[in-house]
């Protein structure tokens, strides 16, 4: 079923926040089988919003809306959808109720602009939100569906999960989709093209396979419509892991540090990060996944070399001879932190992020990474970009894929 | 002028990634004032595109395209242009040279899929692109103008930055632009809009305010279009201050976290991190900012208790009595990690950030933070939301919102 998420906020249009909602709810959505036609992003104005509904129309059968319903916008989403499907809005009791409820956990006194929110347009379909003060409103256009939510993560996901998505599959009734996902590294993506044309020609009607590339690795999608092509399925999956050989990590759709999180709960080791280049940010992708406290240690930022002498204990000798970024240093510190934490595993990483700090032999992008497991270490050189925010990204990523491999060959 | 950002990339509409190049792309044209009317995101298919097109040119005087101009996907982009504007391809010899020299650069063998990215439409203005292969066209439809782009972010933010925003400056001659940004924290959404209700009243035609609220503050734009608007500017501005009082924390667009750089940097102070519960969040933003090695010394994540003893010295009884989510433990935490790292300020915090582990005394949210500077210590109790990443996001704001107050009441 073709639907479009319209993402309504000004905040979006002046580039202060990036349309993360948005981005999840594509991803919950693919997962069941919807078919995203567009992602949109209109600000806080009646004819905008409007326009956008009309277009939305024109491609979709479900348009999906989020933002522009809090209390200081003046609900100028709901006033235009009553507008746009010719309905008056009502008071709603139960929905005061919730609001109230909601304002006396969280102990802060409700002020006239929050009541308002209780009023609902007559004829639209009024879902209870869960997790904050906003309406959920469904409205049923011919056979199309709108359904308008609030654009707090936290009350759009409830609502999405709980309420929405629910409705969605037992309306629409969708087609069994299949898909399968496949962590690849080790190879860019017109390089993995290459390698995968043949197969892709292969491929039988229906069947369609998507390269989505991240940072330091590309997540293969294959997928079909229609539970009958199941057994096609098996066969075209078993034949893809062939042909992608190393470069294949994982049959999964799951993050990296998801996928070392669950091999490390399984093993029962622990893991412990040295960090230089990326501060911590390979520690706080391991730690963004819940329960990450089963296997996670700790981890010392060694930024200034001082730290990475006094508490890692790197000989000061190596720094001078070899240089801060370098195989010998990494391992030092691979070992020193596993020794320190007491972990079984540990990362270890030295680079230069830029956009300062390059030179001719190491110039900005330089990474050494060492990854280490019950004695055994791994140490290896990457060259990433020239962006500083990615190249820290996409280190973490080759970090956490150096130390998944270690453990998946084991 | 009216401006509308399109991306092209099925990535984006399954939810594999969100749509950071539009944050990016609609930041740097707001600032310089161009009007965001819209931002698309259609996959990867010619009639989509099209359609996406018309309705662009019917809200928008320019549309910028990025992505689906790749050596995978077939230069789908370049081809639906093609047919849109009615031109052929022809072979650009400049471009081959092009990417000749950066495949050699980047010591990769040349493949036929890149050499076709040197086929560019007949009529269109061709701007060589600077960090990659895929070429950057620039359209003209009677006043209007359309450019696409590579999606790869850093030939975007180079093709944006150092040709295309100074080429549509020079072609539209845009109307000054005036606006200035507030930090605000301490104060919920409502609860601002309902101190500033008078305040907005009284403003003159054509200012507005906007609220643009983060995890743990909110960012407040006054701006207004024209020259002559300036004196008025700087008597609102300052009557703004004014009204927000305590909430008022800097004028400026920057993050928290480039404010308190800017700040220790300023004062010649070092700093460093003690995390808990954001493990590694708060030492990883501080060190996004590029430079912030001139006082980022580095950070000891405790994410298992074990640690908060052996490696921060917590008093194994001060845990033991009041646990490791409270005042005691992070005031003993930052003042150890100042020590240890020998910095003049430092960054301790502890809570509970989900979904589990929350109790009925310190139900899942609860944070303590503390920071210390020069041998004053300050340390607070906040109750952020119930969603995991969110509320590492919120802490990391929080800590560094309190050391960066602390630092400008000095």
């Amino acid at each position: 079923m073709r639907t479009e998420i319209i993402t309504i906020g000004d905040e979006i249009l002046i580039g202060q926040i990036a349309d993360t909602n948005a981005a999840w709810m594509a991803r919950e959505l693919t997962q069941r089988g919807f078919e995203i036609a567009a992602i949109t992003t209109v600000g806080d104005q009646s004819d905008e919003i409007i326009r956008a509904l009309d277009h939305g129309f024109e491609r979709a059968d479900i348009l999906l809306l989020t933002g522009g319903v809090g209390p200081t916008n003046d609900d100028i989403t709901k006033d235009t959808l009553c507008h746009y499907f010719n309905m008056s809005l009502e008071f709603d009791k139960e929905m005061l109720l919730n609001i109230e409820s909601i304002f006396l956990k969280r102990k802060v006194q409700l002020n006239q602009l929050t009541r308002n929110q209780a009023y609902v347009p007559v004829n639209a379909r009024v879902i209870q939100n869960r997790a904050g003060t906003a309406p959920i409103l469904w409205f049923v256009k011919e056979e199309k569906v709108l359904v308008s939510m609030p654009g707090v993560p936290y009350e759009m996901k409830t609502a999405m999960t709980d309420d929405i998505i629910p409705c969605l599959l037992e309306q629409f009734m969708m087609n069994e989709y299949l898909c399968r996902f496949y962590l690849v590294a080790g190879i860019t993506e017109s390089g993995l093209a290459t390698l995968l044309a043949e197969y892709e020609n292969q491929l039988p009607a229906g069947f369609s396979l998507a390269y989505l590339p991240s940072f330091g690795y590309i997540r293969l999608r294959l997928s079909v419509w229609g539970e009958e092509n199941s057994e096609e399925m098996k066969l075209q999956s078993r034949k893809l892991k062939q042909m992608l050989g190393d470069h294949f990590v994982a049959k999964s759709e799951k993050a990296p540090e998801e996928l070392l999180g669950e091999k490390l709960r399984k093993k029962k080791y622990t893991i412990a990060t040295a960090e230089s280049c990326t501060g911590g940010y390979i520690a706080h992708r391991i730690t963004v996944v819940p329960g990450a406290s089963d296997y996670f240690v700790g981890s010392i930022v060694s930024y200034d070399n001082r730290i990475k002498e006094e508490l890692l204990e790197v000989n000061g000798k190596t720094i001078m001879t070899y240089g801060v970024v370098s195989s010998e240093v990494v391992r030092q510190m691979a070992v020193s932190i596993a020794g320190k934490m007491r972990t079984d595993c540990s990362i270890a990483v030295s680079g230069i992020m830029g956009p300062d700090g390059g030179t001719k032999d190491k110039p900005v992008g330089t990474v050494w990474i060492s990854t280490f497991c019950k004695g055994e270490l791994l140490t290896q050189r990457y060259q990433v970009g020239r962006s500083r925010a990615e190249n820290i990204d996409r280190t973490a990523n080759l970090a956490t894929l150096q130390m998944l491999k270690m453990l998946l060959r084991e």
